[in-house]
């Protein structure tokens, strides 16, 4: 019977299984399935309210579609005759959690129903912005991996919200980890952490985590963060073998290898067949993750995390980020739908049908990417968007070509940012809902003056989950999935280039001062 | 019987009537008559077509839509009670045509009507920007009074573009008159231009035009341009009383005196009723024009023009612009109708409606108001707009805002140029259509940080034509129409001016040089 491998993927409104023949590549299936209880920014299952800016998921959530999702990989492989040999598992994070010492969520521990703090803080609850302000104020050593910054969506400043929020919750919590870590506890028996969710979301490297004395410095008691963690092993690995409990629960073969955790960007990396040095991987969706893999640790201001075996085991990998790319398209989507009566996705659709004429020449406008704040390379959330070059003229699908152009300009910052590290970058690789739509990726290869190569697959996270399990599992990787290259096709994207570091400059200073007066 | 006066506009696309009480100072009747071959931009009537940029009027529609207005005001007057003692006139400037030496358009001469070149250039007909190019490089010394510049749309560019590009027509044009003199001749059978037309569009000052060594050292027989114009009239004069042939075609009494004629925007200041220095008038319709009176002629870079009686006889008429105000507002609205069905004045209305509710707090974005480039201070017509401060939770009427606080922040630019001329501006007079949105003039009053008086008259060209009327026959100038008064409700927007002037700073100096390189 032929190998195959299961990667489950779980995103923020629902999680993905994929099956994936080792023998030949091919996703032979793939199933989706939303999340019970969705994400709770208003108030908990109980009816508790929550504040401005909270995002939680119910544990159990996890839990149960995994059960339906591995069912449904059971039933198709059947179908396929073929035999599951692993399970990997990529996820969202930091998306953290609060356990008992045996990895029960506090959550679904009586008396705990009640309590916000009590669920997993999902990536995108930016509750804990003032502790991160705190921690990055204090310019603690260990953020020097990071580019001196950590974030409100990260692992220290979430916890430090608990411990100074609900400091009944903290006193109760054994364990605090990420989801992708919780899973493969849940499907092993076993708490095996990953050096990805651990060293890009908790400052985790191979010298250790942050020194208790650090932690203290910033807050008496918050050192206690670190016996709540453990130390990490390689992505790739067999973490442990699918218990009994999770056998009978799916029909999958006990014992079969799961992998160490990842996130979800980072396994794109292997999904779209990466592994080697030299090549940037973007991952375009509702915001940009770019990724690269190198021999040496090489900190520069704007890169976001360098972690040993992060990405693939014996490298570093690299990432950095743009907060907005596909939200600001939907932002202007949503803005051309204001008025009323055109649903979002048929406007969409417009606009596209327009890009597709007009690529061969920029829009004319020039727009600054950070309709979400700026991560590579200035660090600063309270960046905003700007867009220059209106006049009486102009239109709207001018404006989305600028947007477009801006988030591929950004990508060129990013991927100059990255050489500096690194060194040159010959080959780009994009994947992601953005990858799917041609004209993007031609104004991409025309701003940065390369070819860059669409992977084919839809699913790159959970493909790549799919692939740390055959990893695991001792199997070989089959061939990458197949990508369409996109060669540049303009020269006058060029000068666009040093305009936008220009408009970078100035607003990333005047706003910067703003903020600061 | 009471005194009343009529004031003729003529606009872009209709002229409008209006009939003034002398007593009372009531506005009696009003009456518009759009012109029937509208305005000329693809082909003459003959089915000859234009090339871009060019924009005509049949010079007949201004004598056909004339006797209908007229007419109109006589039976008003007539239902009234009252005696018409004088005709003003107000038109669009520069609006040149050539005709014959007793005042015949050549587009109504035999021969001419397929030669684009022998009707009326409209003051929008832009095809004459490289000639205005070649003047403002050359720096000739008759530009000190208009901050440097002459432009596409005035007098001199646009014979320029005649005698070049159909020599012919300049050999037959016996007199090159704007459209506001060419009907005072019509109605008087003299030949009398005003210092309003002449000295803000054909650069004359009381020295006198361009001496002809200037002119041919631009281009020779250009000279020529002279000998087709003639030494001007204080505007407020009578230029001589109505022809027995258009009291005739109008029943209006014979030799009742006709003002010598005046441009829209400048009429308007006595519209408002404002007959003094230190007031700033400001219209504010598709475009602004900033307009103020002063003892003294005091040339400052960015002001576009200085004349002596060109607004009022006995004062210099100080004249500043801003090329795009309501027109960046429809362009919004435009932009948000784009994606189909919502008519544009639905949007404008829930637009509106918003801003309402939003002018206590600013709109947290920045724009700079250049969507048709920038007349005061900066005097280059290439510059574009730019909006920043942007984010995902923009909506759109935040930017609906932020242009109105643009227009805002611009008009105090202007107003700040100005008094650097003219002294301390303490009263700030506003008409024009966007005048009449209260939320419009509020935010205006706390951008500039003082009361403004938004005049209650929707007529204050027409209204400033039919009192020059007055003047010119001799009776008093009734009370000003009452004004609305705005006082600033909030400082936070007073901290918008020095972000808007450092945002000026850097696209007016980044832009320019790119247009330069």
């Amino acid at each position: 019977m032929k190998p195959l491998v299961i990667g489950l993927d779980f995103g923020t409104e629902s999680a993905r299984a994929l099956l994936l023949d080792l023998d030949s590549g091919l996703e032979l299936a793939v199933a989706v399935e939303p999340y019970p209880h969705g994400v709770l920014t208003h108030r908990l299952p109980s009816g508790q309210p929550l504040p401005e800016l909270w995002a939680l998921h119910h544990p159990a959530d996890y839990l149960q579609v995994s059960q339906v999702l591995l069912q449904k990989m059971r039933f198709e492989a059947y179908k396929s005759d073929g035999e599951i040999v692993g399970l990997g598992i990529d996820t969202t994070a930091s998306s953290p959690l609060p356990t008992d010492a045996l990895g029960t969520p506090l959550a679904l521990k009586e008396g705990f129903e009640h309590q916000p703090h009590a669920y997993l803080k999902l990536w995108k609850h930016h509750a804990a912005e003032p502790y991160a302000q705190a921690i990055n104020l204090a310019h603690p050593g260990f953020l020097q991996m990071y580019g001196g910054t950590t974030s409100a969506e990260w692992s220290l400043a979430k916890a430090w919200q608990v411990l100074e929020e609900a400091p009944e919750v903290w006193e109760a919590t054994a364990r605090w980890i990420e989801v992708g870590d919780w899973l493969v506890w849940q499907f092993t028996g076993q708490e095996v952490r990953s050096s990805c969710q651990a060293g890009y979301k908790a400052h985790w490297q191979p010298t250790g985590y942050p020194e208790a004395a650090q932690l203290r410095a910033l807050r008496p008691g918050l050192e206690s963060w670190l016996d709540k963690l453990a130390w990490p092993h390689p992505v790739g690995q067999k973490a442990g073998g699918l218990s009994q409990a999770w056998a009978q629960h799916t029909g999958l073969p006990a014992g079969i290898p799961v992998a160490t955790a990842s996130i979800d960007a980072h396994a794109a990396v292997l999904g779209v067949g990466v592994q080697e040095s030299g090549v940037l991987v973007a991952i375009l969706g509702t915001s940009s993750c770019h990724l690269t893999l190198s021999r040496a640790a090489t900190p520069v201001p704007g890169i976001a995390g360098i972690v040993a075996d992060g990405i693939l085991p014996g490298l570093y990998g690299y990432e950095c980020g743009q907060p907005a790319s596909g939200d600001m398209l939907a932002w202007w989507v949503r803005t051309l739908a204001w008025a009323g009566q055109v649903p979002e996705n048929q406007i969409f659709e417009q606009l596209n049908l327009e890009l597709a004429q007009r690529t061969a020449r920029p829009s004319g406008l020039l727009a600054l990417d950070w309709w979400n704040g700026c991560r590579t390379p200035l660090m600063n959330a309270s960046l905003k968007g700007a867009l220059s070059g209106l006049d009486l003229a102009t239109d709207p699908p001018q404006i989305y070509q600028a947007l477009i152009e801006a988030t591929a300009l950004g990508t060129r910052w990013v991927k100059e940012t990255l050489e500096r590290a690194v060194g040159s970058l010959p080959r780009v690789v994009v994947t992601g809902g953005l990858s799917k739509i041609p004209a993007i990726v031609q104004i991409l290869a025309n701003v940065l003056g390369c070819e860059v190569e669409a992977s084919s697959t839809s699913h790159a996270s959970a493909r790549g989950a799919a692939l740390y399990a055959a990893m695991a599992a001792g199997f070989p990787l089959p061939p990458a999935p197949p990508a369409h290259s996109f060669i540049p096709n303009s020269m006058a994207y060029l000068d666009l280039y040093p305009s936008y570091r220009s408009l970078a400059e100035y607003f990333g200073f005047v706003q910067t001062k703003e903020v600061r007066n």
